[in-house]
């Protein structure tokens, strides 16, 4: 279900892009478009994996050229792509014909100005479309395939200038009531500073996991903001605990 | 990051419900809102997890109460759940004061005719919401406190009259783009039943993996039909087969 969702978003956060969302949907051209469309006007980036294949059920470049009004038109340099693939499978004897004719042609059908990805993993081509300043990626749904493709695509995106930066830290104190109090002023005096607490259970020696982030052009800026705020937040804590009953 | 949504997809799939989508979204309040109408658009269930606690940003229930239009009322039982859990934090020594006052009277906050789920994991109850024939479940973000409310919650749902029903079958043969055109055939004949074939790679000995399903009261007439479908999808392929060129 959600192997390539979590895989991509690993990804990319970890090279500085920021997740803003996920959707699973399920293969209706429909459904896909809306998706599409939504993920447009949340984020500048919209990777979208699987249904790139020959069978019917395979809807996803119908849907992306839909959801970009563009239209489907077979794509010379993706045609020759399928039928490299498919002379590649003929020769090691994996397929009985070669060539990118009947079903197999679906493949070379891109959104007018997409660009295709050579999937020497499969066969299906990944697609690049750019569009008022947005970047759409679709990826093969097979998670060999859609890795492989990934790893061509990331050279050609273009990195987020200001880049969300975290740091992760612990405070010895498993109450997170009490914890809530202390950030809702860190993060007022703050505003720039996102913080979220996660308890890891219940027990006399359960800490309190702080991630703290902010959007910053450097790692060593954002750091010394971050840590900051984390500080504050220790110290917040500690007088609360200090005025509780005992 | 999608734990909890493989857990319950798999965990509901798995007692006849189909799940129809799943979405990941930030946590801001106007995202939450905006998901969790788009679900109900889409399906009769909708489960929502995590944002259920006591910090600034736990703002699941508060959106939950706006996408259905209902006020957020401070629920009795809801309360009385609350502070019996910190009275057992508090004897265990886990916290230093007990009670439900502050902050933590905010997982007492329910959407006006919600109810609420003890959660003896963790703190926060569940909330249970029926609105216009849906039900709506948000539970904790904690896994172990999701599955543990999950079951819970399970037997008050009610179990879908017709449900998917699907059968799994190996075609030997790699090539998908043969397969595709018997698969239009099989589907134009049988609309009720869908079919969708995942190759495990490339290779002489790569077969084609079908799931065919379809939605029926129970399961041997299910069997029946998609039995005869990936027969007869066989009995094409078998045909295109040698039709081709070896």
């Amino acid at each position: 279900l959600d192997y390539n969702t979590h895989w991509v978003a690993k990804r990319l956060s970890g090279i500085g892009f920021t997740v803003v969302g996920a959707s699973m949907v399920p293969d209706d051209k429909g459904e896909i478009v809306e998706a599409v469309r939504r993920a447009l006007s949340k984020a500048d980036l919209v990777i979208i994996t699987g249904g790139l294949g020959p069978t019917p059920g395979d809807v996803t470049i119908e849907a992306l050229a839909e959801a970009l009004n563009q239209n489907l038109i077979l794509n010379e340099e993706a045609l020759r792509m399928v039928e490299r693939r498919y002379m590649d499978l003929y020769e090691l004897g994996h397929v009985r014909e070669p060539g990118a004719g009947g079903e197999r042609a679906k493949m070379a059908l891109l959104p007018e100005g997409g660009k295709p990805v050579f999937n020497e993993v499969g066969v299906a081509p990944g697609v690049v479309v750019k569009k008022n300043g947005k970047l759409i990626v679709a990826l093969p749904g097979v998670p060999s395939e859609m890795m492989y493709l990934l790893e061509k695509v990331i050279p050609l995106l273009e990195k987020p200038e200001a880049m969300y930066q975290s740091v992760e830290d612990f405070i010895d104190e498993g109450d997170e009531s009490l914890v809530a109090l202390a950030l809702k002023e860190v993060m007022n005096e703050l505003p720039d500073v996102f913080i979220k607490t996660y308890p890891s259970g219940f027990g006399g020696k359960v800490r309190m996991k702080v991630i703290a982030s902010t959007k910053a052009r450097g790692r060593e800026d954002a750091e010394a903001k971050l840590r900051k705020a984390i500080t504050l937040l220790k110290e917040k804590v500690a007088k609360r605990k200090a005025e509780a009953p005992s």
